[in-house]
């Protein structure tokens, strides 16, 4: 079977898992692992951001990440198809007592013109305020499509002169460094509190992080043990994520070109393909996903009328060539 | 003095005080308060609806009825600026848990083939499921724009068959009904819970219901109590609400010809303006709420480039004529 | 018959009626009531508080007072039968996210050194701190119990000194006043943040009021808008406030007297009736109130072997008598 | 330093890493982790439950287990110094809508007099009910107190009886088992809804489990992703609980003949140290904390007045006496 499904099915590699082994670790709850605190460091770096807190999961970065813009009963608007919106059970709802407001883009993009329209400034205590503006980069549902850098710096001056933060979740922000060229840093700079993963296409098994300033990450520390985030001896995790740093950036290219292979075989131009995911529109959604298995390859049914095809760590050239031969015969 | 801000600015007139002062009242917390059991009675059958329900105001009675059809973690859709999502301070997010996506429309019309393209139905335990979708009529901060009953039904129809409930925050549904002359009930016909309000056009100083099936306003009841809306001998506020069901529906049509003569005097089309309520873009709307204010007109700003002006039971014809006079000059 | 199972049922006189009839109103949630700032401005003045607030209920009171000084997570010390654990459903985990510890007194007193065990400091981001102590007084569940003055100043000592606020639920705060000759203001010193209640001992339909500093009052308000508690006209209501002020507070020295003879028909001791309220221990507690029923006085189920029997304004000096008379062969 | 802040502390030793480096894993927020199945199904096996879910932490576990039982409004009861109402930050009522009332025993245990006082029946709808009663053996701030298995046994009948579930909260039932030689099915046929700990005693860096009915386990499967607990790769730390599981329960007999050595020096009862936690009362708390890391002996403030320490893995015999020694000399 050549699993497809997604990025997040990765399973570590021989010298990922030595890295874990030989972790030294210490109780992350009282601040005392050290490779937990080089990897936060390392990644705050990498973004330029002030501070990092590694977390279990990119739901619960992404729910620190925004409670710390935005109070109960204030706002944020994203895209209609963002991962906040549609992939973490109502969570910023649920348990952060957030609102949301959405506009449609249907490649998950900044509309500046609209997001205008969209945003309330406080006007006093009869409406809801906009606190954040949050983007998704790359945009899963929108099949892994880039951001392009000027948008969001565009996006991130328009919302500090309206007195407003911008949240990135950038469960998938290398893939759109390696198919850009953009430096980290400058897609870091263009968000006030973000969320980055490591168990998607960089292969670590567990573990996301948030990045912000200093305050913003001690007060998440806070609310990640209230939510049960706060783990004891996470370096064996972390470790995976500093060799994933190490060796599974770069390569992600790889997992670009085998996507556009596999768009092609599904009738989906590969010039739309930015990254690693390719979603392929089809009436029959159910019978293609069902097809697709008795192919030997499984994908995602992420809509009524959509399905998502992913590349990563663990799907070589070859198993990228022969899926595309079984799905082209299917499609 | 002409008040101009909103129409919940009314004051009860003689008549109705004498209706309030001679009501007959009970504990209602006990079920008891004979007056509220006959408004809600009533206002049910108007709208068709097995049972009703009293709230102090048209927010809770929205909190109450979208909770009633949309679980903590589920989503509702409705449109940008609907009021549940503008003007009632994220509670729906605060104290429900519920999550919102928004489809955008200058008139705050229903957008069926937008609304399809966002619905999501149940797929199981990763995704956010549409529960409810949620429509205003008339719409607010649209301009006191009516829907079409015909989008109204068709909407209901595609839910119901996507096995989602329609939520009608029908505030100013009599305005609707008046200037269209569709019954209530047609309007009734199309949703599964609505809010209705007697505070706003129908000149009455407190109250709205909620309305649905017997078995949702029996649970709503509880959780009226938890948000501290079970009031006690509320049958003196009851009686304002019968009366202006007596006397105050019908001449709403003098208010929607007074916000046409206002419209038509601050250059915008009174072919436009629907019911009662006019909403004037001008990009230097703080001068003109400031100017109007000078001269002896009192409107309401309700976002940086917008300015409403709401007739109501307390602005005659010849205060219409005469705002209509000074914001002519104005504009 | 005899209605003793609230003092909430009472309904307005006719003089109250007339007051409500006669009410200068505007729109509160402008904050243009001229009736409810003059309520406001005059009970925040009995109890020395800065502010006051309307609210529709003694509950909604409650939880906004609780939630001006305990954020979410943190919690209040209260005693284990107190109205705000016991009969607001919860209110407060579920929509301000309180957390809550009780102390068990019979009597519903303070117990100062339970108290200071069970006192939690701030002891950093691992442990839940103490951020208020409430106490009710009188304290309904433990039979309209006073709370001593004495008892009250120390606490508040103790708390200002522990760094925690003091929540009084003062919902018949009046009657612990008419009992003892205490001064309103004196209670009101021994509280950072208050609720009374006008619809309970006071007669009025419907209202509370919150009380505290300018500043806590002022957030209230929005938090009051969000909970759906922001009515418009509503000065009529607290015309009824004002009227139960001028008229209604030094008679409820007779409902403690009916309470006296009603307990000692019931076979409970009167020296232990502080006020209105008496809680009689059955093991028959559900056929004592079926019984009292078909003799023609109603009284209350408030646990599985309490009864309780509340006098209030609509029970006369006859009415008290007849209902002894009929509760004694009864018992 | 001779680490006695806390059994969390603990690293794992060789033999757990190699188990956690040759783990066989999956994807688990799909279900496919066999590892982690394999360790859910033994643990629930262990404690003859239907069904268990792994947590990144104890405080996750006990958030979905007390949710399982307890709606949002509804009430647990547990004793003041249980680690849900004191330890996890308001989590329950933050996160849950729970609210809570407490009895006090200084030793942690179930009094069921005192329970039977504070339960509240389902009275209809204006009063709190008790859905759940809490109990944690050990009890970690009560010092390791062990709960009698029969008074668990009888505790459990009575809420059964009552109609109330029970929630153990178990992060320390291997201390309790050892101890006591109760079967730990013995104590799991005692509870509805349990939460163990694999990183405390047991030694493993990372994770918990949640157990109960499969219909329960389901549903926390759903919430565990909402909160942000869903993880992907997840064996690996799986692997260290089996390896935990296999290797150091027994040895848990040792950390208790440890910590009954360190009371002794510190005027402790050792026969009133049932298990591995020692919390010595002392007015100097803070100043002892503080002599004893000059003594080269971490220990941990817990209260104004209480200082705890435990005994675990990372802590020999020949670390306990030079502890002792030191601690000797400065109590």
């Amino acid at each position: 079977m050549i699993d497809l499904r997604s990025d997040t099915l990765t399973r570590p590699t021989a010298a990922m898992r030595r890295a874990m082994a030989d972790a030294e670790v210490g109780d992350d709850v009282y601040g005392e692992d050290p490779t937990v605190q080089a990897l936060e460091e390392r990644v705050a770096g990498l973004f330029g951001h002030e501070a990092a807190l590694f977390t279990p999961t990119g739901s619960m970065a992404n729910v620190l990440a925004v409670r710390s813009v935005v109070a109960p009963g204030q706002e944020v608007l994203c895209e209609s198809r963002a991962h906040i919106a549609r992939a973490e059970l109502g969570a910023h709802g649920a348990y952060s007592g957030v609102t949301m407001r959405t506009w449609i883009d249907p490649r998950g993009q900044v509309d500046l013109p609209v997001i205008q329209s969209l945003f309330a400034p406080d006007m006093g205590p009869f409406f809801v305020a906009t606190a954040a503006i949050s983007v998704e980069n790359t945009h899963n549902f929108a099949g892994g499509a880039v951001l392009p850098v000027d948008d969001l710096r565009d996006l991130h001056e328009y919302a500090a002169g309206a007195g407003a933060a911008v949240h990135m979740d950038g469960a998938r922000i290398w893939n759109a460094h390696v198919a850009t060229g953009v430096p980290l840093a400058e897609y870091g700079a263009c968000a006030d509190v973000m969320a980055v993963c490591l168990s998607k296409g960089l292969g670590a098994p567990v573990g996301s992080l948030m990045l912000g300033t200093a305050d913003a990450i001690a007060e998440a520390r806070i609310w990640r043990k209230r939510m049960g985030g706060g783990m004891r001896q996470v370096g064996i995790l972390a470790a995976a994520g500093l060799h994933a740093l190490d060796h599974h950036v770069e390569r992600l290219a790889d997992d670009h070109a085998h996507a556009r292979l596999i768009a092609e075989a599904c009738g989906v131009d590969p010039a739309s393909v930015d990254t690693n995911i390719v979603v392929v529109p089809r009436s029959d959604a159910g019978d293609f996903v069902a097809g697709a298995r008795e192919a030997g390859v499984l994908v995602a049914l992420v809509g009524p009328t959509a399905v998502r095809l992913v590349t990563h760590l663990d799907v070589s050239r070859e198993d990228s060539e022969r899926a595309a031969a079984a799905l082209a015969r299917l499609a």
